[in-house]
């Protein structure tokens, strides 16, 4: 996959920054330092801050859109400032669980390729093949496929077997396996929490997997990391809260800054 | 369901229209009246004709949200301008297939039910119950999971065959039925394509079906209220291309207005 340009820049990024932490940037006014006022222009100068700390730490940024949408028009404003501050070395994975009929994909993704120019983003596998083709005909963008998603309700419909007495996720990966034969931009959402991570990677040893969970939904960057990467050495692990938000203090940028040195590579 | 806000506004406007029509709204620039210059102010001219000559003739509206944001910031102003042209009493479905982890799903429901107002939404259920019950909370909103699609790749995931050896899509369907004895605020999205509609409805006798597919899909509307009707007499047939692009003309509104009229109750 080392090909693809997404791929290339994680690679790089791998090599020349020594760790796998992708910082996901999620917005909540309930949770910035207490010293900031509860308004949009504050979530502006926490991101510039959160960006200026991390950026020679980390090899992806992850927004989640939703977290921007819940703020209105305004905080989809802040989204298009804030992507353009990412410096183009360092490729952004707009998480937005899309997924529709293929003329509604296709609008999708106008959005988060064209309109917010993100190298990646994230989509529900559940309406098949037709709902995610207009994703992957972007060639030069990546496509990262719930699988196992890193909540306690993965059992309910995820981890429930199948015909062949394997799980619905087992399923689906096979299935991105497949179709990633042909479009050579796919990869898989694999929750951290999960046993079953290895497992997942036995399946295939190409597609580049998004780790989620580690930090504040308990998985562990360690075994992440040694489970995870593919035969590129590529895994994204992904941190929100554990970085964003891991100081109420007005020098909170040093104190991020502390932390994601701290979680330089471990392999 | 009568009681829900939501299903009292469809039941009085399917007794007092005598239609089960909802009319989707979903902009494309590339399909308007040719007289029209291809543009944002264009589409606002083009859908207030739109819900001017339907009205009257409707059930409900399903705004595509991402027709409006395949426009970038610029469409999102534009639903905002357009939900409120919506008369109180015909409730307003933001069609947004959205779905993530529990602190996600939470601001994905902000954004539709508090920012836009929207009376109801749709949903992914394929990372569970965690993922949907932030939506499901907001009593007095609708929310429709979606069950069996109307798009061929059904047949990649919604098709397949479960340990029990039934489809998929059935077990969605009869963990939504056992949710919404908690909730009361579910229903399904079902392919008026599909011969299954009928044995989806015998699985759950209350859940209500938004039924997308008819017309420009190839469903036939009067096979989906036929087989798609709950108890209470409601059911919800989407058409958006077949109402919305049935001309090109210059005087395209009172061929809207014809067109929806001649869908009126076949029941």
């Amino acid at each position: 996959m080392l090909n693809h340009p997404f791929c290339q820049k994680l690679a790089n990024n791998i090599k020349n920054k020594n760790t796998y932490v992708c910082v996901g940037l999620d917005p909540d006014l309930d949770k910035i330092p207490d010293f900031l006022p509860k308004n949009i222009k504050s979530l502006e100068t926490f991101l510039t801050e959160i960006i200026e700390q991390t950026q020679e730490h980390c090899i992806a940024y992850k927004p989640n859109i939703s977290f921007f949408e819940a703020l209105g028009i305004e905080g989809l404003q802040l989204l298009e400032k804030i992507r353009k501050r990412i410096p183009a070395h360092i490729p952004v994975i707009l998480d937005a669980k899309r997924g529709d009929i293929g003329n509604t994909s296709k609008m999708q993704a106008k959005f988060i390729f064209d309109y917010f120019g993100a190298d990646a983003t994230t989509l529900h596998p559940y309406m098949g093949i037709d709902s995610l083709e207009p994703f992957f005909n972007y060639k030069d963008k990546f496509n990262f496929i719930l699988a196992l998603t890193s909540n306690p309700s993965a059992k309910d419909f995820e981890k429930q077997l199948m015909n062949n007495k394997k799980p619905l996720y087992e399923f689906v990966t096979k299935n991105c396996s497949d179709w990633n034969k042909k479009y050579q931009n796919i990869g898989l959402v694999v929750g951290a929490t999960q046993d079953e991570l290895q497992e997942i990677r036995k399946i295939d040893t190409a597609l580049p997997f998004l780790i989620p969970g580690v930090g504040a939904q308990g998985g562990d960057y360690e075994t992440a990391v040694n489970n995870g990467t593919n035969e590129d050495g590529i895994v994204i692990i992904n941190m929100s809260r554990g970085i964003l938000y891991c100081s109420n203090d007005k020098g909170f940028g040093k104190i991020v800054n502390a932390k994601i040195r701290s979680l330089k590579c471990l392999k």
